[in-house]
């Protein structure tokens, strides 16, 4: 893993958040982007080279409506930037951690995503993304 | 704030959980300490200009054992780090935020750090940090 690329947090509204992050932070948001094959519209807060990702739900389908439910408003996922994604999710899938899909798949920021089980990772749900400028 | 200076893991086991994240980030674990009055023993990874932070309760009175009790193990807070966590502190509470601390106290990798309470940061433990080199 090279570094933290970001932090999910999952929220109930997203313009409530915006406004609550972009005071917490001292910094507004740079980008706001709807995922439709995930349910969720995210917001970014850039802060030095990694980023800060709000994430509420579209539908009451969305994983991340699933998630408020059972759990309320908090920390969702850290995500980590990686060279080679392909790469990275087969060392880590010999390594015994649990992917929940069999390829990268194109999510939010113009990345390719992959996701690991929090059973895996002592209760973290674990983003590998990589840039779409890069080779899958 | 500057940026995320690291994100708190919640742990059972902390030997274990190092042994799987040295896995999971391909790096080593750059320092252990206890944290005496907070009552949690602590370990660290570094990945470019920040940190993960694992947390295991040293304990059953701890603020970690209770976490676990309550939520097992899982992201716990983000930290960000300040150039003047005093200032950063009032200029929090002015804007509503919920401080767990009158004054920033001494944290773990030897920094000032202060806490706000996730019902004001939309779920979010979240803790300001600032190296202890830097005036108080």
């Amino acid at each position: 893993m090279k570094q933290i690329a970001h932090i999910g947090i999952a929220v109930n509204n997203l313009d409530e958040a915006i406004e609550r992050y972009t005071v917490l932070l001292n910094t507004p948001c740079c980008k706001k982007e709807v995922v439709t094959h995930q349910q969720v519209e995210v917001a970014f807060f850039q802060l030095n080279n990694h980023k800060i990702e709000l994430l509420a739900a579209t539908s009451p389908e969305s994983p991340i409506a699933r998630f408020l439910h059972k759990k309320g408003e908090g920390m969702h996922h850290v995500a980590y930037s990686v060279e080679n994604i392909k790469q990275e999710m087969e060392r880590l899938i010999k390594e015994g951690f649990t992917p929940l899909q069999e390829n990268p798949y194109p999510g939010a920021d113009n990345k390719w995503v992959a996701f690991f089980h929090p059973n895996s990772t002592h209760g973290v749900l674990t983003e590998l993304c990589m840039d779409m400028d890069n080779e899958r």
